[in-house]
């Protein structure tokens, strides 16, 4: 790939975030279509096995996670520009679902399929509209720590609740606290050891489908080496392999229920709970949003928050998974085209299947690994995949659910990461403390809280932070013209002049702080006549710094002591002027510390 | 007064803020006695007046005002530290309680009584416990125009509510809707003329002390410079003219009320609105206090939010006050002894009295300029007021409430000041939208509504400013080692390599900008190898900026470009050498910009 394709694969940034058809459509050139149709394949087969589980995770028929897949990649290549990403069913994003729709509705019912529509539509239309106004920014608001806590926290409850379908356990729980009682049902102490009830069938087919899933990969890697296949075919062999472990499940399944095993093996292993019959309806989501129409209007404001969320959480999630990319590939993303790009995604599968999509991480890997440059890739893969669906419906029936809840399982693995906590304590408590507050708020009370929680934190911490500013004094390094803090370095000061540089912007949150200090200052060293500021790391003065600045300048004065102003910025100086300021410190503002010097002493 | 003096009554910075006694006691001279006499006695005549008509538009009857002047002053005494803070009633505080009742009970009832004893000692408590925990740094948290809209709003609407009881109008109104019924009720088209329907005496009274009020000083001024006084008698004078013009009022009320003015005069001139017969019973707030124990629990939380800010409130503009003044002094004033002074003071008038106070600043300036020094000034006041007090309280019976109002309004006038707002738009517009959203949302909202709405747009304000951090392309002035911004100074410039400074911390709210922007700049410079980030502005990586900052590190590595680092400051490379960080950067981090131009030119 040459520089010169990059650039013109970039998109102009003069363009607006709703032009159409997309940068990438009028910059595509064939040499690229082969790495597309090859990663549309391998990502359309990858996503069967995802897009089943995520959906039964959701509470939703395992079908509508199919449907769910066809739309959305169509509609974030209309807008989007990352050539990698790819928008689906993701794990997250459905357990959010459940747990929105859980109380609204029972999982199953008629209903609870149109709010999820209704979910999907919503965070769509809002992603749009975000888009269009520009307010991709709002994205800066989630901090790395609350995004990663999130992700740990909600990996940790998708594991947890898909124990009990793995089990053969009735229903399946949703939430942290559900969980745990569906776990205390099943468990029962019996002449002093633990007891576990399971469904036998269900759960020989579920643990052995997480033991194929889990050294699956390592067998494969290894043949892989002694055939000498390339790195490339292995972690696309590795990514497919799930779906194999379907289909095997699926035939064990089979066999299970025509073989017959005789009376004591057959009750052992009983029944084996499976998807059954599926059918897919191409009206059946433009039913649901009919229906969802009709639902009352609490469960409409009930669904805001958790639109919301989703829509952040999509957003922020997605945009990372393709920075990701574009900063290896040179590219560059806009976020309020990705936003409308997302937006339409969701929308589409409102249309036609009924789940939230987002931009997922592993499929995205894979879908790069496989060549995929621009987001023809995804188109790609939504024609294979309705091929794939209407040929191999009819089978879908036979596919155990604890197979399924097997991959979501293994998926959830992948996202428990404690390695970024570990590395925020060593680096920032306060970042690590955001990471532990959000994880524990989702765990405890829930999404809603839980990243509220975390932004809170966070903020609070850049304020406390920004409240609490470093002040040096300083002195000249003898011989240069560099300023240093005098704790810090062997300098040269000045009798009954003090030198002093503040680090941070000056407002309303730090400047009292300032003042004390500075009087400090002034007291420690004694004798001091004249006080140079150096501000050369503040960026800017709100009214409250400035109102206070003059008040202690006219209180220096009025004790015989003169305030100076050294290395004040561009912008700072402007705004001083524009409000004549700097009449008021007329000779008294020096363009650096080194001016300062040689006019003072 | 020599500045050893001054060093004198400075309060050791070590010294923890609930020690006791006070430095000024420990450090107190007899030189200062005369002035704090003679402050302590014209502060207590100025008393007077003012907590009687505070008391009143608290809801409360005006001798509950005097009563509450007497312990607060004491209670600041034991912690304060500055001299020249006069606590007491003050019209804003009274305000805040009078709305924060209402709803909840009569005014005048003993319910109302206990609540706004009950408010006083809440207050009291939190700030005392807020001293102890050190929380002074909260009061940050108010920004300068959010205190000064806050204080417009409340001026206004104190003015506007008093309007009813100057023309006789009963009752009172509180809040600005209440206010504009009462005035829609009173005033009728008769003929094409408003009609304005009043309590002539009344009116007469309450107009007439409103010019006198605001004349006599004018005239005191040009009578004293005709006789030849010296400033500060003037000034004084000028703050004893209320106690005068409510003598003089009270007077005409009972002569008015003696004299035989004939049917059609008498008829006319109806009667005046008194004071009335007042009692006053040293177990009367303790009365209070009790008959607060009995209240609901409802009553009680309700209270919550009344109390937070109040007590906010109190320490943000008191502190301001003290600030100003130890400014003057060369005075150190300590937020945390503050906090528990204040606190004291508080639980002083629930003990006795029972109305809410605070640190006022027209009082102030009265005690400072008749020669105040140490809070003995203080106790000198509530002794003079006791004596005054129990001497006076039967003539209390003949004051009109409409000379009252009329002192209540000019009060009111001091406190309206747009000076600041036009200075903040000047300035800059965020500080200026939050003195109007303040300002609006009190009239509109309330208090509590109003603050909150000042406190998140400032905090947002400010957060939004951080986001969007300003960064510069910088090149080198010709012959200096000074590095400025490409835009704004002629400077020589390197091929290939790009030399930025970015002018703000870096953390989650501002990293995917400065991203952004560094890759922007990248593409518009062409062909650029060497990338030199000056950090002398950025005073903070927080863990998220960290991590992208390593990644564009990498990034650019794997498009053969190497990213500097200049000018990082001690604590952020403190930072990057616990995590090892430096050792990533090894020989890419130079001392300054000049260093890194002279190492890769």
């Amino acid at each position: 790939m040459t520089d010169m394709r990059r650039a013109g694969r970039r998109a102009p940034s003069s363009g607006a975030p709703w032009s159409f058809p997309p940068p990438w459509v009028r910059s595509w050139q064939r040499e690229g279509l082969a790495g597309d149709v090859s990663a549309g394949l391998v990502v359309a087969i990858m996503l069967v096995p995802q897009s089943l589980a995520y959906a039964l995770l959701a509470g939703l028929p395992p079908q509508v996670g199919l449907m769910a897949s066809l739309l959305p990649v169509l509609g974030y290549a209309a807008f989007g520009s990352s050539g990698a990403l790819s928008v689906g069913p993701a794990a997250i994003t459905s357990l959010m679902v459940a747990q929105a729709l859980t109380p609204l509705a029972a999982p199953g019912s008629a209903a609870y399929g149109a709010l999820a529509a209704l979910l999907a539509l919503g965070s769509g239309l809002l992603l749009m509209l975000m888009g269009r106004l520009r307010l991709g920014f709002l994205s800066q608001l989630l901090s790395r720590p609350v995004v990663q806590g999130f992700t740990v926290a909600s990996a940790l409850l998708i594991m947890a609740g898909q124990v009990a379908p793995l089990l053969g356990w009735q229903p399946g729980a949703r939430g942290a606290l559900d969980t745990l009682r569906v776990w205390r049902d099943h468990l029962s102490w019996q002449d002093g050891w633990p007891h576990l009830q399971l469904q036998s069938g269900d759960a020989v087919i579920g643990v052995g489908a997480l033991v194929l899933l889990w050294v699956g990969p390592k067998w494969l890697t290894w043949l892989a080496r002694v055939l000498g296949w390339r790195d490339s075919v292995i972690q696309i062999a590795g990514r497919l392999w799930p779906l194999a472990v379907l289909v095997l499940t699926s035939v064990g399944a089979f066999w299970l229920k025509g073989a017959d095993l005789g009376p004591s093996l057959g009750h052992f292993f009983g029944p084996v709970a499976l998807v059954g019959a599926v059918s897919v309806q191409l009206d059946g989501a433009t039913q649901s949003l009919a229906l969802a129409w009709q639902q009352p209007w609490a469960a409409w404001s009930d669904l805001l928050m958790p639109v919301l969320l989703i829509s952040l959480l999509t957003f922020v999630s997605s945009m990372s998974v393709a920075q990701t990319f574009a900063l290896q590939h040179g590219e560059r993303i806009d976020a309020d085209r990705e936003l409308l790009g997302l937006g339409l995604a969701n929308v589409g599968s409102a249309v036609l299947g009924g789940l939230a999509v987002s931009g997922g991480l592993s499929r995205s890997v894979v879908n790069d690994a496989a060549g995929a440059r621009t987001p023809l890739a995804g188109v790609i893969t939504a024609v294979i995949l309705a091929a794939l669906l209407f040929a191999c419906l009819p089978w879908l029936a036979y596919l155990p659910k604890a197979a399924l809840a097997a991959l979501i399982i293994m998926a959830g693995v992948g996202l428990v990461q404690f390695a970024p906590l570990r590395d925020a304590w060593r680096y920032d408590r306060a970042d690590a403390w955001a990471f532990i507050s959000t994880a524990l708020g989702v765990m405890l009370m829930g999404f809603e809280a839980g990243i509220l929680l975390g932004i809170a934190w966070s903020l609070g911490a850049m304020i406390w932070r920004h409240s609490q500013p470093h002040m040096a004094e300083v002195g000249r390094l003898p011989g240069t013209e560099h300023f240093r803090n005098v704790q810090r370095y062997e300098v040269e000061q000045l009798d009954s002049i003090l030198m002093v540089r503040v680090d941070e912007s000056l407002d309303f949150t730090n400047i009292q702080r300032v003042e004390l200090r500075l009087c400090e200052l002034i007291h420690a060293r004694g004798h001091i006549e004249r006080i140079v500021l150096l501000l050369s790391a503040v960026n800017h003065i709100d009214h409250s710094a400035m109102q206070t600045l003059l008040e202690l300048d006219a209180a220096l004065a009025d004790q015989g002591k003169t305030l100076y102003l050294a290395e004040v910025k561009g912008p700072v100086m402007d705004r001083l002027q524009s409000c004549r300021i700097d009449k008021r410190f007329e000779g008294r503002i020096f363009m650096s510390a080194q001016h300062a010097w040689d006019a003072l002493v």
